[in-house]
């Protein structure tokens, strides 16, 4: 029987390749979006190029697109073209939790089927989709004879129309933890930017010219343009490398343990390469594009998924009160503890405890590439998890697991089974993931084909289990969460824990960045709401600060979407400020809308978002180190609706640096007409929850 | 508690070395062995070097013992003694099973402790044990400040007083299925050998001066000297490089995917470096140091580890007869053909039935380096496991479990949990293992550390789960049978399947130097019994043809030691044969005394060995392409006892091309006087069951 219909399925793929030759088709095509604020031309000439306009703008000059071949040995630059496809789609949806509950996704597609004319005798296809905000196009290789595919490079060009100011971090198979540098494109430096960064613990940057994405750029007459990539499955991540004289970035793909960089079994597709392009900052915080690009869940439940907030003794280790180890002789995980913890949750409604350093190994976990560190189900001797468990579900506090794996992955996958058993044994719901170190197997990266398939072996096996997941020091997002949406958050960027970092620690303008590159991709778990602000509470000597207002700290759980958000610091540094941990209380972590009013990188940003299945909504406004206005209208309110404004501000002499707690909270009537002038300080911000008044 | 242990632990070790410091010792050293045959002499002047002589002759010159080390970086190779100690050792111990009920452990040890001046902090110590018939050296890392070390190279040097007579097969980091060469050590070229064997798939040749242990050298006056390692574990294997001015080997360690050769954790120790010598070939054969070198077991139940005969359909794929995949509509793991092998088992009282092909996935097993090729677990759909298990427990006999793993060694422990307990289910106890292909994780060799440990941890999994293992395509073995015994066979050389190799195929000679090179580390699964000579049965056209007697197949029971023994051929080819498969149905597979009578490399041998708890014997005696006459002596057999012996010898015209399946059985009575002159034919043998008569 199969051999049969193998050999159908040859005589198919025959007849279309004899039936196609005989046709003739154009070498060029230009196609717009479904309003022409966006039009791709591609071009079949000498080798296959693209170019991207924006209101009749350059954005993207004609590139290049191809790619090189291990298995068959191939470049695969000449096509001809044997089949060309075109559609429209238009339909709206509804994703399990996020920032809105209703996504557009219109737009217009090109897909061109191609024959390489090197006698590789490979077949590919190119397809573009254009929406009014941007671009995304892949590459599929169909089933053919070559069932599997090695893939060199993939050699895919942006050439921009000028030298742009670019937001970045150095290019690196290993991390993506860097503060981000504005340049010109001419000016990135990456190795140097790299080296000014002592306090990351495993690099492994891919040259001077290597930068990640999500990359932002503003051109000189306003325009912004951001690539990335979507849906990033079985294949490794694409990071940019930019020949400068031409200003022309080619994908670098991240390589295996020996210099590969993707092994496919056709039918194969590349993840989606994304721009988006607005003369309008707020409008490329507002793309769909991404998630658009993204298959839906094919998870036939999704109700056991539920966005939460959380507390955890994890500050305690970052500032020295705690450890993880149990040899300090102050380990943070012991059951008296995390009890305090579970109260505080209780108190205030918060859903879970994170409780870091439970289990045995931290003794000697990081920085010997050693394969087998923990078992994630052996808890310390001082860790009463039965007692702990009985005592969260009488608070009605759920415990959240964490899995360290210390880059072994490789045993991680080992033993998940056990250890998401025991999670179910032990009534644990989420689990959050962690990376850190180098990866084994050795010579693969945290962001090589093999730990990306990792990752959705991890998502889908929680998944099975009734997990969420949280991962740490894992690739950025490409928003998988729409197709695998209990992979909630992930931190891959820079996160708050680096406000201790003695080198350069966190900028006031980090947060007003991050939006535009980190979070295009998908949710970050960056954990806001320090209210102690000297981190020196427990070792005197230590310098580092938060760089931030405590107003600022509050709007950040607007401003950094995530159905995860860590409720950050001590309890003992709450108690001081309960009034103003309200907001924090009250805030929710999933919308049923979400309003950019305005923003510009690396200077301010403000959202308003309104909660779901009520009238109610919560605005935060965030600045980079200069104070600013904030001329605030409220005209995404309902039309004849009264609301009670809680207003969360910056006091008068507020400042990142000398006065951050200092911060004023008001009453008011506000509606649709409402217009109000809120000063934000340096390195401040303001929070605002707004309630219908009945 | 823990950091005080810590603490008394450093300083255990400061005061030791503070110690040390203040005493002088002896910059050489002498060992000789209990009987004085074997002296080695250690000399630590500019370098640590050692030198062994046997009977006052130099086999081993001054050679260095050093090593590289990547983490911390450091050249081990001048060094300050700081502790020396010896002792002498003389015990007796049992096997699970094997060739003896009885082993003798008598050996002198020097152990010397050495401080390295290259500042690198690190302490090593290196240990001789010395035999009377060889002798076995290893390293060790004693705790130390550096917990952990990256072997960068272990730089161990063998250097040859002359340039011997060798047996050698290409050193390679993936396959040791390579026919051997037996040249001068000045003629090895193990490129151009390699590049003689298209039948080997893959192949990673180190060079042309690499060579592969077990290593056999012959010298002119006679000598014979063999270079293995014993003890294998969390270490790469061993390969040789000569230095050809110098007839000097040195250690080549296999890397791993980034050329590192071994991860390190404090305290740890290398495998024991293995010198046999002796000027009697007989008594190569017979010397157990590399069993004594490994460490007893640590199993606390071994009852249900039993030696065992088993058939299987596995040469009708070689032949063509059948396939291991479904589609090719001649599958040859279906239902109806496995009871008849059940029913040929049972028929004969041979205890396993192997099945191969059973499983899903043989469709597109090979040559992609794919990582999920199968899952251990699902049958296809004419492969009955629950009605072949019913049927086999009735007929006395147990189905064995093929789990081939393509080379994914990674996706094999994935599965391996459910793999083994589907086993239990089904009432399997044995498996055999199989590692076609490129090693995943990609990069790993079939020889590195990492898979060293991926085999041991298949090996104690299968022991958890009270299951046998019998791995083809693994590391050739280094005595770890004797403490993993449930690890019972290794392929890990050239065996009878590649009777029906096009190329080379097995030449008669090769049964005769396999004793004295792969079988010195321990038993191999090399199928023998095959009673159809020409192996176009199936495929007219097929060329290749089986180069003994059928005589010699009969033999090879006697002189291939394995606990595992396959019945290899088609019961049609047998039931032509039935009076010759008597011996085969006789032969034992575990013994209570083995005498090897003759040997000579390369061209005859002839063993004895005695049945446990019985007083029969059966006799193996075989020679090359050569005919001979075996004048045999049974003066083995005790005194004053009367025997039968049942003598399956070539018959006159036997010759392996032209006559193999010519042979003559006869009844003898035999006592401890007896003598007999048998004619052994052309690549033929001699097989005797020798049964007391009461």
């Amino acid at each position: 029987m199969l051999p049969q219909l193998t050999f159908m399925h040859k005589l198919i793929i025959t007849v279309l390749v004899l039936f196609s030759v005989h046709l003739v088709f154009s070498q060029s095509y230009t196609v717009n979006s479904p309003a022409g604020t966006i039009s791709v031309s591609i071009s079949n000439t000498s080798t296959l190029t693209y170019q991207v306009n924006y209101k009749g703008k350059s954005v993207i000059k004609s590139s290049q697109l191809a790619f090189k071949l291990t298995k068959p040995e191939a470049t695969l630059a000449n096509f001809e073209i044997t089949k060309v496809d075109s559609l429209v789609h238009d339909d709206t949806w509804t994703p399990v939790w996020g920032e809105m509950n209703k996504i557009r996704n219109h737009y217009k597609e090109l897909s061109l089927t191609l024959a390489d004319k090197s006698q590789s005798g490979i077949t590919l296809k190119v397809g573009f989709r254009v929406f009014d905000d941007g671009i995304g196009f892949r590459y599929e290789f169909p089933s053919q004879t070559n069932k599997y595919i090695i893939v060199g490079d993939e050699l895919t060009q942006f050439s921009l129309a000028d030298d742009h100011k670019t937001f970045w971090i150095p290019g690196d198979y290993d991390t993506n933890e860097y503060l981000y540098n504005t340049t010109r494109l001419s000016e990135i430096d990456a190795v140097t930017a790299a080296n000014k960064e002592p306090d990351i613990a495993v690099k492994s940057v891919i040259g001077p010219d290597a930068v990640q994405t999500p990359l932002l750029m503003k051109t000189a007459d306003g325009l912004y343009i951001n690539i990335h990539e979507a849906a990033l499955i079985n294949y490794p991540a694409m990071h940019l490398n930019l020949d400068k004289p031409t200003l022309t970035f080619q994908s670098h793909l991240v390589p295996d343990a020996i210099g590969n960089k993707a092994y496919l079994e056709n039918p194969s597709r590349t993840p989606w390469r994304t721009i988006i392009i607005s003369d309008n900052a707020t409008e490329v915080l507002a793309s769909k594009i991404i998630l658009n690009l993204n298959e839906p869940t094919s998870y036939t439940t999704t109700d056991w998924i539920k966005p939460q907030k959380f507390v955890g003794m994890w500050w305690e280790m970052h500032v020295g009160k705690a450890t993880w180890e149990l040899s300090s002789g102050k380990h943070g995980a012991n059951t008296a503890n995390i009890k305090h913890y579970i109260d505080f949750a209780s108190q205030h409604k918060f859903d879970g405890v994170l409780v870091e350093g439970w289990n045995v190994g931290w003794e000697d976990w990081f920085g010997n590439w050693k394969e087998d560190v923990f078992d994630f189900v052996t808890a310390y001797p001082d860790y009463d998890l039965k007692e702990l468990t009985a005592y969260s579900k009488q608070k009605g506090v759920q415990l959240i697991m964490h899995h360290e794996t210390s880059g072994s992955a490789f045993n991680y996958e080992r033993w998940m089974d056990k250890a998401f058993q025991l999670m179910n044994t032990y009534n644990m719901s989420t689990v959050k993931t962690g990376y850190v170190g180098k990866i084994i197997p050795r010579g693969e990266h945290h962001d090589s084909q093999w730990m990306i398939n990792h990752y959705q072996r991890v998502a889908e096996k929680a998944a099975a289990y009734k997990i969420m997941v949280a991962s740490h020091e894992s690739v950025r997002p490409t928003g998988l969460h729409r197709t695998f949406p209990n992979w909630m958050a992930s931190e891959a960027a820079r996160g708050s824990e680096f406000n201790n970092a003695p080198a350069l620690g966190i900028t006031p303008e980090h947060t007003t960045i991050l939006p535009f590159t980190r979070l295009m991709g998908g949710p970050m778990d960056f954990t806001p709401g320090l209210f102690c602000f000297k981190l020196n509470q427990f070792e005197p000597t230590r310098t580092t600060e938060v760089r931030t207002t405590l107003a600022k700290q509050l709007a950040l759980y607007v401003t950094i979407y995530s159905p995860l958000q860590m409720v950050a610091d001590l309890p003992e540094n709450y108690e001081k400020h309960t009034d103003a941990l309200q907001f924090i209380i009250d805030v929710p972590v999933d919308w049923a809308d979400t309003r950019i009013l305005e923003a510009e990188p690396g200077d301010y940003l403000t959202i308003a978002r309104k909660a779901k299945n009520k009238n109610d909504w919560y605005l935060g406004a965030i600045t980079d180190e200069n104070s600013r206005v904030l001329n605030l209208s409220f005209d995404f309110l309902d039309a004849g609706k009264k609301y009670e404004a809680i207003i969360y501000r910056d006091g008068e002499q507020a400042h990142w640096k000398t006065k951050p707690e200092a911060y004023v909270i008001e009453k008011k009537s506000v509606n649709k007409k409402t217009k109000l002038k809120i000063n934000l300080a340096a390195g401040g911000g303001c929070a605002i929850s707004i309630r219908e008044v009945k």
